[in-house]
């Protein structure tokens, strides 16, 4: 079965990582998945929402948009129709989930970070994109604040790191890091996101059509731990480790 | 590993599930799973929203909300905030997502099916008794249509049924249908959404705090297809079949 | 003149006054005037708002919305649209109001209690039930704080009750307790609010389409003075009192 | 009891009815109860809402709101709140229904009149100044309409007048047409709508602290429907009857 | 070249500045540039927003807004839509600036006036009528908090005087002053703020449609200043300077 | 007197532009003039909006926007706070005007255009960079639709092109191109829209603090007019021309 782009079942398109793209963040990073682009900033400041004021601990949250001509066809900005959509609310309530789980609030102290994630061009996958990036900005913002000594120089508020993939069942065999056009086909589509040592933060798996079996999700599953563990490589080599 | 009710870890709380709470709408349940409480109304019209004009097919959709005092404290109103939050727009998506997975839209006609699922009381699991409830009036909606004549005597719009529940985490250990106390202690959180026959519609695992292992995730999926299959038993039994 | 179920003019629907119908709210009454079924939670907290502080006294407030399939055709919610309709806000500050009318702010001390009134299914006279049945939880959670020592043992934070009903003229005939068909056909409509002991909190009348003379409103609010005594009983009796 | 502007009880404030007030408006008035003072415009446009289309029938509907320093201390803009509150819709309600008592719309044919009652300075009884107002607007767009063959030249699409004027029991005793100052005051207040011929559309009655008896209420009646009188009076010489 | 109205090319329409319209409001004036009425309030409060306290300085601000029924055609209102528009919003803003001037916000201390410039009627020019009538408003407040002893006796919060024409190209020629029937024919359309003293506060020219060249900009420019002259005039006649 | 980046007065930033950033759209550029980085979008559609429809007329439009992160502190998403703040509102509207400046819409025929013009990273002068930018982008939608038949062959739908520079004064001095420092200490800021041959389209002056005489503005527009020219020259060369 030949993939659209001549791509394998089990490979991803070329990713890039391009660091320090704001002059103005404290992290920032332009990621690619293929023709999937998102820009990821982490703005960090001292202080926390209220409701976790004096608690000594920190506050990571993420917000995902959509650059109105990402997309094939223009889409109407939601703030110029007043209220946010259901889709970006879910994608921005699962990055911040996602990063939040390789985070020591403690070790963070009394600051928030925010990460806006901004898909200027969409080719599928713009949320895993997005996780993938934003840790990397994320991890730069860290390493920014123990610089200026807005956190303890011996605190690690990151616990591990997290990429994210895309996997589905297009044309009955899963493959990895779907293209739009593979998605838009795909019976199963599933997003997983990891830590570096492979183990699971989030797993979303939804029948497109027809319900899948058991034996396929493992199947799904297996394409995603190997992928995000390529996606882990690339963020090390981005970040120097 | 007792948990707070005496149920074992593989044990549905008590579930009812009422047909026919409403005079008005097409089809109507009140569901319980313990102390949660679910409303859902099936309101059939004829005609679909205009991108669908003119395919044959119709549409199924769901909104969910929960009564300001469902909860244990008072929450604000949606419509007084005059914005709908991103947890409710989540789980809106998820049930219609669930639903439409056993729908076919030929036989369904050019007819829309909305399913509202507000929650009365609130203990954990509501978007699970929400799509387990949400199935049966669906199912009432459309023997309505039947007997109207407004679907064709053949038709089968439902290509089988869908039930939902909660796993997680616990203390370590693996449980079915948490209560809400269980909820807010859990590691990790996962909501699967099965067919009738046993196969998968939806996934949704998450990692409150600790990732978790592939062995972890495996456990959990045991338990809800489980769980599934009793609620598959409890939904026949309403429906008289 | 018969009416279409058979009552005579000043006979009600049949009331039922289900308290403690909420494990959580500190007062919660399912009131049903025939087939208008109104759930009524009264939420009381510590603390009032911003512009009452300092004052020691406390604040009613309340808020109505109707389910979306309550109605003979489905409505879209109020959180969807993103805004309150007029006839929302009215009846919300209607409800309010008539409580207020039988506090002694003084007496409730620094506490607000809000009143939430959703229409599970209507028929007719919502607003009335709300009122009357939001009144008994209002009484219930008051007795909550006294026994929680929120409340000055000897504090009396009600100074009386309230209950509502809804009079009309229709065919030319004044009637008692309208349910929606009537509602639909009359030429007057006028809701009533009353004290236990029988003085006006709130008088509304409204001619649909034919102005009223003032014999008229004389019998329509005689008719409901009557109607509020009954009504006054059956609180009295869900109160045990 | 001698009031704080040294009026009798049943003394309305000066009434002035300015025609003509607007040259874009089809009718326009602007009209003042002693301090309080309501441009209130006519617009009337071919055609009617969706709903009432190909019904022969025409509609009529109003606007009220206040200008942020009307009041004595400035109001946020609702536009800028970017909601309506819960008064004015109560009142842009009121005003629209207590006009169509008086209006044949099959006489209308397919127009639709808007009654925009912008209050420019208020002193207590804007919407008592607005519907008084707006009827004589009203009556303006009518005749326009008719001089420009908009409505059939024999159509009476007005079956009657219409004022309104505020009653309530200040310091215990009934008053006519209260000022701001008294209606902080008063301990009931009601808003009463009588057509030229003394029926009533609208009575409104709360009851602001204290509970009102039947004999209050009949004799706050009684001057309300004196005042209304006095209204339909400069009502008529405004309009040169 | 002769304007519809008579008007030579240099000339305003007559102006009227009526001042003290309001009782509530520290400032408020009347202003008519022809058949254009915009009401202007200034309502002063102590205190500052909160990016500015504890500064020593105060802040002046301004809302625009045209009544529904002000224009030709009646317009929906922005509070009942639910947003402001884009052209409220920006000459809010131009008004806002424009006053601000001529403030020196250390001598009005901490002290917020805001300007309501509401349009009563609309016949081109609303803008600038609205920055010349809210400057008299402005300065009537300013005087009555020296009154008031809220500014310090001898501070001057006024360092001069605004005021504003429009200007533009009609038919080929430069005119003062546009009615709405010359604004819509106009082929470039300036907008020119001027102090008492003959300088430049905001200039904002725009062709519509054809491009405008070097000295058709100048030949504006020198209309304009002449005409903000004049209006300097007649806010020094109307304070009585 | 020296610049912060040792510019002399009359000199612009390094401007790129840089065509067919984007997969999807008809036309788009990334264009810096320094720091400042915007993305430009056109995006062209078959038909026009409901008032222009049978006219036989094309439409332009734009809509202006920043990332959160784009400037140096993080500013909250519009789409979040719901609504769009009047700077967005004024420059959006102020691009859309600029462009339809030399657009012939007969020429264009019943297409739609949308520039949608996002700011990647600001420093100062983002709208001129937008306008700057658009112009281009628009050239090569309408490029593409000629060559799609979209527009007939012989039509051109451009009379001519646009292009932006701000000048402002500052430390008593005419500069041309502001980067941010600069604009925050300007005593003047003037943006100024110029076509290809030499002619304003928009000249907006302020006065932030100090008024300024009609030499200043002289100046300014000398300096902003050489701006321009240099600008259109870089235009014509990311063109080809």
């Amino acid at each position: 079965m030949s993939r659209i782009d001549g791509r394998t079942a089990e490979e991803l398109r070329p990713v890039t990582i391009e660091r320090g793209w704001s002059k103005h963040a404290e992290g920032s990073v332009l990621i690619s998945f293929g023709d999937t682009r998102v820009l990821c900033t982490a703005s960090l400041t001292e202080g926390v929402p209220r409701w976790r004021k004096g608690s000594g601990e920190g506050w990571v949250t993420a917000e995902y948009a959509m650059l109105p001509r990402s997309t094939n066809t223009r889409g109407d900005r939601e703030s110029v129709r007043g209220k946010i959509g259901g889709r970006t609310h879910e994608i921005s309530r699962l990055i911040g989930r996602s990063l939040r789980a390789v985070v020591d609030f403690k070790a963070l102290g009394e600051n928030t970070i925010v990460l806006d994630c901004d898909v200027l061009q969409a080719d599928g996958g713009t949320r895993t994109a997005a996780i993938t990036g934003a840790y990397v900005a994320l991890a730069d913002a860290v390493a920014w604040a123990q610089e200026c000594k807005l956190i303890k120089p011996k605190a690690q508020p990151l616990t591990g790191s997290v990429a994210a993939v895309s996997v589905g069942i297009v044309d009955g065999a899963p493959v990895l890091d779907l293209r739009y056009e593979e998605d838009v086909r795909a019976e199963t589509d599933m997003n997983v996101v990891c830590t570096g040592d492979g183990r699971f933060v989030e797993v979303q798996g939804t029948a497109e059509g027809v319900p899948f079996a058991r034996q396929e999700l493992e199947g799904l599953l297996d394409l995603a731990v190997a992928g995000c563990a390529q996606l882990d490589g690339a963020q090390r080599t981005a970040l120097g480790r």
